[in-house]
């Protein structure tokens, strides 16, 4: 890993043209472009992505967000914590340890981690650290998510379930 | 579609067997299964999934809940809307109208839904008649949000963007 490093990432037609070649290109690069476009951001602005280039390269990135803990549902004691999502590595640089390059880089700011993998996903997050938390339907929905703690954070202590059926009944008007 | 119907599932061993040919198997699953073996919830009680039967097997499903108008950010005015996840038919039933049943059947509550497609699925969701969501970081994250709305309902107003550097700053400290 000579000479490669994680950096943040710039919002300029560059680095917009680069996540192309990921997967994951949505609605949340769109709305960066348009942005750019419409000026409501400078050219170079920081974005809330990281990545790591090899040589001019945009090889692997991932997006990093701070939640305030007021609305931390996930940690004990609720804390600043980061979410991070669209973790990618590019198919020809993959089982080069890139991916682990940038989950550590995420665990460096020394704050917990909330992440919603795929689910066929669940066995590298438990590699880099991360467990399954409790599912608690009212705040995951559709979500899988796994989560990272530094030394002194626990889970949060999940509130006793509703019955299904109660909520059932709020469903159907 | 003789004889087919959209129905409400109950949480019970062969749901939750029959859940299993389903790809996006996984957390909710799991917990509905524990909370059924540990007596949290009874048996057949009701479960946040509908689903559709041919014959004897269960080839179509999607998830749903309702959530309060205190926390809407999608809709003006705010209120009390739909959060759509887990949409799917085996593959084996596929093309047949059998997921825009689930979809009508959802539009049927008559309230504003939110889902988070695959961007594969875009196109799906718009012939459903869903719309991209206006994109917002501090809300949606990794999502791609797609919304519904009923007649007199429109898109909440975004509010103005927060400037990506200041937000950096925040995650940094």
């Amino acid at each position: 890993m000579v000479g490669v490093k994680v950096e943040r990432l710039l919002i300029n037609y560059k680095t917009l043209e680069d996540f192309k070649q990921f997967q994951a290109y949505g609605a949340q690069e769109l709305s960066m472009l348009e942005d750019l476009q419409n000026e409501i951001v400078e050219n170079d602005s920081k974005s809330p992505f990281y990545g790591i280039y090899y040589g001019n390269t945009l090889i692997a990135r991932m997006s990093l967000y701070e939640r305030s803990k007021l609305y931390d549902h996930y940690f004990n004691p609720p804390q600043d914590y980061l979410v991070l999502w669209k973790l990618e590595v590019l198919p020809d640089y993959r089982l080069r340890g890139y991916a682990r390059m940038l989950v550590d880089y995420a665990k460096s700011f020394n704050l917990p981690i909330k992440t919603n993998p795929f689910i066929k996903a669940n066995e590298f997050w438990e590699k880099m650290g991360f467990e399954s938390a409790s599912y608690n339907l009212e705040r995951d929905l559709g979500e899988n998510p796994y989560i990272w703690m530094p030394p002194g954070v626990k889970e949060a202590i999940q509130p006793p379930q509703q019955n299904t059926d109660d909520k059932k009944e709020k469903t159907k008007n």
